[in-house]
Order: C-alpha cells, then sequence, then structure tokens
C-alpha cells in the first residue's frame, strides 16, 4: 500500500471565489491505483506556506501530488517555490521550452509564456494534451496544473509512473435504520473485524432517515464476512436494507 | 482581520466516497464576516492526527473550525479527541445531555446516543436545529457536524461570536485575452498596488480562452483603483471584458 497526500494551492479557493474539484478527483483515482490518500491540505500562493508544506508532507507520505500555480502570471509561483523547497536551481527546461515554441510559435514565446519552462532543475515533465504547458515530478512530488480538465489529463499520463499497492475496494449498505439504534451492534463488529475499515454515514432519502455503512478492504472476501455480519445484525433488528456495491 | 483554518474530518473525503462541501461553503460565509480562511486540512479519523492538527492550527489562527466526526458510532471520535488536544476531562454535558433526552426521549436515551452529550470540560454548546445534537467551541476552536446542512445551521448559530474584521470585497473582470498575453502588464499593476491582492485565472467560455481577473481589498475605493488601470491595460491591447461584480 502507498501513502499520498494532496496539496491543493491557490488563494481563490480558500476566499471562496472558486470551488476546488481536484481533491475528490484524486481521492478516487488514487485509490483506483492503489494508492492511499491519507490527507490533503489547501494553501494560499504564499512561499513560506509551500514549501513548509511540501517539505513536511514529501518526509512523510510516499508521494505528494500538488494542483495549482504553475501558469504564467504573477500569482503562479508553484514552480520556483518547488525549487526552493528541493532547493535545487530554478532554470529553464530545454524539453519544456520546446514544447512551449512548437505550441505558441518561436516568435510569440513572450517572457511570461518562457516562465512556464522553467521549472526546478532535474524534475521530469508531465505532458499536457490541453494547453501544452507541461507539469512535472520531482523526487516524489507530482506537480499539476489547477485547471480540472488539465490536472486530470496530466494525472493520466503521469500515473503509470506511480507505484500503488492492491486498490481498497468497498461495499456500502444503505439501511433505514440511525445511527443511535445500530451503533453498538456496527461496533461490536469492528472490533471483531480490525482490519475492515467500516465507516458509518447519516442520511435522509425521501424524508427517511437513515445510515450508510461502508466496509473497506483490500481483500473481498474479508468485506463480504463483515457484509454478511452487518445484514444479520440489522435484520434482526428489523432495519430494511438497501446494496449498493 | 481575524484568520481561521478549517478542519474536515472524515476517512470518507480521503477515500473519495463522499465530496466535501463543507471547505467551499465556510470559504465564503467566513469571508462574509470579516474571517480570513487561511488553511484547511483534510484529516483522517486517526486520534493522533486529529490532535496534532487541532493544536498545530489553533495556536496559528485566530479560529479553528472543524466538521466531522460528532455522530453516535465508532468511527465518530471528534469529542474526545478534542478533549485531549486540550488536555481537559471528557464529560456528560448536562445541558447537552437533556436537549437529546428532550429529543428522543429518556427511554430512547440509549448509550450511543449519550455519547453526544460526551464534550470536553469546559465547552459551550451550539444549538443544532436539524438533529438535535449539539455541536460546540472551546477555545477558539469551534467543532461541528460533517452533514452539510447541520454544519451550517450550526454555524449559522454560532457566527455572532465570531469576532471578524471588514470583509474582504472582489470584482471580477473576464477578458477575452489569455493569461500570456496580460502577465507582464498585470505584474506590472499589481506591483504598484500591492495590497490589492490580484488573482489570475484561466478560463474557457464557448471555446474561446479568457482570463478572469480578481481584485481583491477591504477597501472598494483600492479596487476601484486597480480595476480602473486594468480595463485601460486591456483596452490598449484590444482586450474585450466582462465585469462580473
Amino acid at each position: 500500500m502507498s501513502t499520498a497526500s494532496v496539496i491543493v494551492i491557490g488563494n481563490e479557493i480558500l476566499s471562496g471565489r472558486t470551488r476546488d474539484e481536484n481533491l475528490a478527483w484524486l481521492a478516487v483515482e488514487l485509490n483506483k491505483i492503489g494508492v492511499q490518500l491519507r490527507e490533503a491540505r489547501v494553501i494560499p500562493d504564499i512561499e513560506e506556506t509551500i514549501i513548509k508544506t511540501v517539505n513536511e508532507l514529501r518526509s512523510q507520505y510516499d508521494f505528494v501530488f500538488t494542483s495549482g500555480g504553475i501558469g504564467p502570471t504573477h500569482d503562479d509561483i508553484t514552480s520556483e517555490t518547488i525549487a526552493k523547497a528541493f532547493d535545487v536551481a530554478y532554470i529553464c527546461n530545454g524539453e519544456a521550452r520546446a514544447i512551449l515554441a512548437n505550441h505558441y510559435g518561436e516568435e510569440n514565446l513572450n517572457e511570461a509564456r518562457l516562465k512556464m519552462a522553467h521549472l526546478p532543475e532535474g524534475a521530469s515533465l508531465i505532458e499536457n494534451p490541453v494547453s501544452a504547458a507541461p507539469g512535472f515530478m520531482i523526487g516524489n512530488v507530482v506537480v499539476m496544473a489547477g485547471v480540472p480538465i488539465i490536472m486530470q489529463a496530466m494525472f493520466a499520463n503521469i500515473k503509470n509512473q506511480i507505484k500503488g499497492g492492491k486498490p481498497v475496494l468497498s461495499e456500502t449498505l444503505s439501511i433505514f435504520l440511525t445511527e443511535g439504534i445500530i451503533a453498538k451492534g456496527i461496533t461490536e463488529i469492528q472490533n471483531n473485524f480490525p482490519d475492515v475499515e467500516i465507516g458509518s454515514y447519516p442520511f435522509i432519502k425521501n424524508g427517511r432517515l437513515g445510515t450508510s455503512l461502508v466496509s473497506r478492504n483490500i481483500e473481498q472476501a474479508r468485506i463480504d464476512e463483515v457484509v454478511a455480519k452487518i445484514k444479520s445484525f440489522v435484520s434482526e433488528l428489523g432495519g430494511e436494507i438497501e446494496v449498493i456495491a
């Protein structure tokens, strides 16, 4: 099992102007490739904060994925800041420059656009099929754009280089009993199956209160055992069950 | 200007099962009451992680808002853990118990439901008009439910006790020029108005590439000055402008 954290970089998320979509998307996609997302942070475009956060998280998790701040404008400081976090030079990457020259035309490669070819020394490029300017990977840190469509395309182009484990499987039982009624019995099942993570989430559907019980493990057989126990317990209480695979 | 951080607590967000809505909502609402959201974290239901995160952030920011983990089930560990973070007892709060007894009936107040009356000693309650079980505030930490409708109702009931400053105002100019074209000029304007935060965000609308330029300050007059400078600069370049107040 590999572990990861996500850093969403951008004042616009913290000010409420932009609703982040990248965290939820990455949570799902990382799980598919057997990488467990352990923590996410949303931080502003402040050099000191970015350096501190990247260095703290890259030492704690197998991979760190960042989104945001790699464009051509004054508030795009992620690439230069990551170079400082790794204590390497921030240089014009020849391969990235060639991609941009091909995309914009050499004559249109102004200072702002050239900024997008400046990367930490030693970074390897992540292709951007949407708008050319590449993302990059350095050490265990994957640096991607903030625009969701571009971030997703970059992730598709890097994910084969991310060494994950077995994906965590899950099965959800949605039952029309409230958490307060089932908590004691579910706690007993959880205690008997400590390796299977049982999450309990209240919901309201068509005006009826209920609870979704999500069993998670890398082995389907263990999930099946827990689901059978939960079903049997709920039946005893006379609860109605909806299964969501 | 007061500062805040938000901690979203819950494995279900990190696994991708549930898409968090609380961060984006709080970002907007905090700004309205003059509290600047400086950082947000999404962390799992792990005692050690919650304690470390709460203690780190409550010493850094004026307020910390948490969502998630205050229900009756085994995976709801936020309240007990916050007591540990503050090094105070985790006790049955008489006022909270009375609210729950009134809601469920004394005869239905089982162990799981009583758990929701257990809070850190010294916490003051936050009323929950949706499902009775209260949130609470201790020190500068506001502890709320994870279910968005309940979290929002709790926030409405606590926000008068949050001392904010002047709200940050903003004005957005959406222009049909790409970031690479305008970056240099916008950087100059930003350098001349260092107190006004200018954010630059690319967009695609009806197949046309453009940039949203967001000017933010607590004084409308300063925003007006910057917006005028940007309009004049964009006109010189022949760009088309859409104003979004």
